[in-house]
This record gives structure tokens, sequence and C-alpha cells, in this order.
């Protein structure tokens, strides 16, 4: 990505940025909690265009400032196991040089099944649309 | 517990005093690792008394020295998805006053026939005893 890699991590960190790229539009997200420290809670509920509301509920693994954030569903607040223990994901921010950035989204999942179920709801275009919208924001900081 | 909280997480720190407590005799623990942080890997092989051992692995979620200890096996270091979600373990060690420790280890699971499983397996009697263990090792430190 073509910006310093604080500025996308400002992007994750800060709930009213994040709440401006993390969804691919005309999706929005009505509301973001972002905990960023191991065992903190990540909740983001996501909108579609019609109004319907989807919270995705979670917590932070691993953080370490604007190089890496390792989330995942499996917990919620106070090690509690979710409902099930979907994805982890893990986000790096690698100084590219000359103000670049190699940016690395991945989601790992427990079983074959949860990873194509998961490929199949879009999340290689809509985490590839995401990122977009997050460079373009960034760049605007 | 009737011995101060530090001995007994110094029980659960050092992998030479672990092996010593951790399974109920007479299975024994042919080897341990403890990378006692958040992300840090644990491996504990189980040997029952004809020898055959059994690997468990997993990883620290959140470390309070003294006070707190939780750790899953639903990861292998590295934040991997391990084979199964299987369960979160969260100890306490609350000073208890004149040399006392309240010593709370609780398991949860992802569904209750996981925590059905893990019971019939003799979860609470296996930690009760390993706790008992680990109770009158301190007391030597």
């Amino acid at each position: 990505m073509d910006v310093p890699r604080e500025k996308l991590f400002r992007c994750w960190h800060d709930p009213e940025l994040l709440k401006q790229w993390f969804v691919p539009k005309p999706w929005t997200i009505a509301s973001a909690e972002v905990d960023l420290r191991p065992g903190g809670r990540s909740l983001v509920v996501m909108q579609d265009p019609e109004g319907n509301q989807y919270p995705n509920e979670g917590v932070y693994l691993e953080v370490v400032p604007n190089e890496k954030i390792v989330s995942t569903d499996a917990f919620t607040a106070g090690w509690k196991p979710s409902g099930k223990a979907f994805m982890v994901a893990e986000t790096l921010f690698e100084d590219a040089g000359n103000g670049k950035t190699r940016y690395t989204a991945t989601a790992r999942h427990w079983n074959a099944e949860d990873r194509e179920a998961h490929a199949k709801m879009g999340f290689h275009e809509g985490w590839g649309m995401a990122a977009d919208q997050l460079e373009a924001l960034a760049k605007t900081l």
C-alpha cells in the first residue's frame, strides 16, 4: 500500500476510522468497539443497506503497535468460549520503505469446511475491497 | 491451600516443578515446555504407567504473575488453529491471608458435548488429585 504503516494501524485502532473502511460499501459499520490489547474486546456491528445488523464479536490475541494485530471470534471478553471458534485473523503491517507498507491479512480456520464456507461468503473479494477502502482512507490522514 | 500463592505460581512456571505434580500418579510427565507469556507455547507430555505418551499442546492466553494463568488447546504457537478447540483453562491464585491461597482452576468448553466428555475422562477427580499434589509440592519449597 502506498501509505506508511503507522497510518494504516491508526485506521485499525481508532473506532471512528475503522467504521469508515472495515466493510465494503454499500454495507456500513453501525458501531465499533476496539479494545486493542491482548484479551481486549472487539465488537463490530455490520449493517446491510436494508438496515439489518450483524454483530461480530471477538477478542484481540496479540497486538504489536504498527506491526501486527491478531484477533479471533473463538472467545468473547474474559476468555469465554464463543458460540463457535470459526476463525483467527492475522494482520501484518511491514515497512516496505519510501512510505509504503506491505499489508498482509490472513484468515485461518479450524477446519477445511469453515475455510470453504468463508470463501463462499466472499472472503477474498470482501477483504480485498475493504483493504482498498483502508488504503484510500489512510492516505487522507 | 495452605501455602502462599507465589510458591504455587512457581510450581506452574518452572517446568521441573510442574512435572512433579501436573498429573495424578502413577501417571507421570515425560517432558514439559512452559513459555509462560501470552502466545507462548505450552507442551506437556503425559505418560501412563505402561510408557505410552500423550502430548498436550497449546498456548498461554493471559499471564499475571502470582495471580492468573489462562491457557487453551485451541491454538498451537503462532496462533495456528489446532486440530480442535476443546478447552480453555483459567487458574486463579488469590491471596487468602495468613500465607494461604484460594486456588481456583476452571475449564471451559465450546459446547456441552465436550464439557461432558471432559467430565467423563475424570476431569474433576484428576484436577483435584493434581491440585493436592501441587499443594504438597509447594509446601516443600
